[in-house]
């Protein structure tokens, strides 16, 4: 399968080059992080793109990875900060157009979405709605990879501060992950020439015939 | 990208053919989620197969969706209950043994992920590490599309009684996700036909220029 080998060439890039990625490159990673699969279907995120220096920069205060600033494009995973009523009505009216039905054809479907969703609290929303984040996460490093182009998936940042600079809050986000994305410079990278360690197989897979 | 298009023919499988997934499609479908990325890289996580119908019936007491018992295999998505020191420790001894070099000269790494896992409470692990895992889902719906296998990724399901059936407590591990695998049966499956929704372009992605 083609898909392992890109698997197999994916790695957490360092250190990037100078060289940029081409905005059809971006677009294409862009269009399959949004045909990931979501519970519901509902897709309870955003992505934010960003390739301005000085706003990189203002965020880089906040992580300590380099890659921020370094890579071509950083790409926030930006999280529904709540699920409220609106949410379901709009996202249930979306499939009515597009299927090109009768909203009230969904009452089951949006009847469901309601009772799963509005029972939580905010906090188990967002833990949700990350959990669908991290999907598209999953799809967004092989759609880079697919493409040869590097990426470093990151944790480790104040999200907060993050929410702040971008005025996510007023839009109802949270920032959950980031992902650089850009050309390894293999020279400088000495992670570009390590060997991937995974659990063998027998520690991770159990099965039951 | 060819992944587009294997991403637009994934759709979540109401209705399953009899048709069983070959071993060896399966075995690549496994390779590709462990070679899925991870924070730390350190995979907190299990697979567990299970094809066996006794068992997958008593599971399905537990879910209201009948893939767990009509598609071809069932896949959990286990993650690690806790994160202790002998986790990290194990993973550091991996890397050594996988890259032939001495676990002293990964004493900055181990302490990095020691620091930054064991001061969370396990509850923080488990979120944690359910993200990781949902990123690995994200693997395994597109490694079984490249495969031309259906899925359906599925969280309504009682964990506690997963976990009980399958005696994953003693192993440390907590259900988090469920996949079905197997063969759509397209005339019986309604959703087969059905335009894929997802938010427009304008309202899913901000770009920073």
């Amino acid at each position: 399968m083609e898909l392992i080998e890109t698997l197999e060439w994916r790695y957490a890039t360092k250190k990037y080059s100078s060289r940029k990625v081409a905005d059809d490159i971006l677009e294409r990673i862009i269009t399959a992080i949004n045909l990931s699969a979501s519970s519901v279907g509902i897709q309870p995120y955003k992505i934010l793109v960003i390739e301005n220096q000085d706003v990189r920069k203002q965020l880089s205060a906040y992580s300590l990875n380099p890659q921020i600033t370094e890579s071509s494009h950083l790409l926030i995973f930006a999280a529904f900060d709540s699920i409220n009523q609106a949410t379901i009505e709009n996202y249930v009216a979306l499939i009515a157009r597009e299927r090109e039905i009768p909203v009230e054809s969904l009452s089951v479907f949006r009847k469901k979405a309601l009772n799963r969703l509005l029972l939580n609290t905010d906090e188990e929303n967002l833990i949700w709605a990350t959990k669908q984040a991290y999907i598209a996460l999953g799809t967004a490093l092989i759609a880079a990879a697919a493409e040869k182009v590097d990426t470093t998936p990151m944790e480790g940042f104040q999200a907060e501060h993050f929410d702040e600079l971008l005025g996510l809050k007023e839009k109802g986000l949270k920032s959950v992950a980031l992902m650089a994305v850009g050309y390894r410079d293999e020279e400088r990278d000495t992670n570009a020439h390590l060997k991937k360690v995974r659990w063998p197989m027998e520690d991770f897979v159990e099965t039951i015939k």
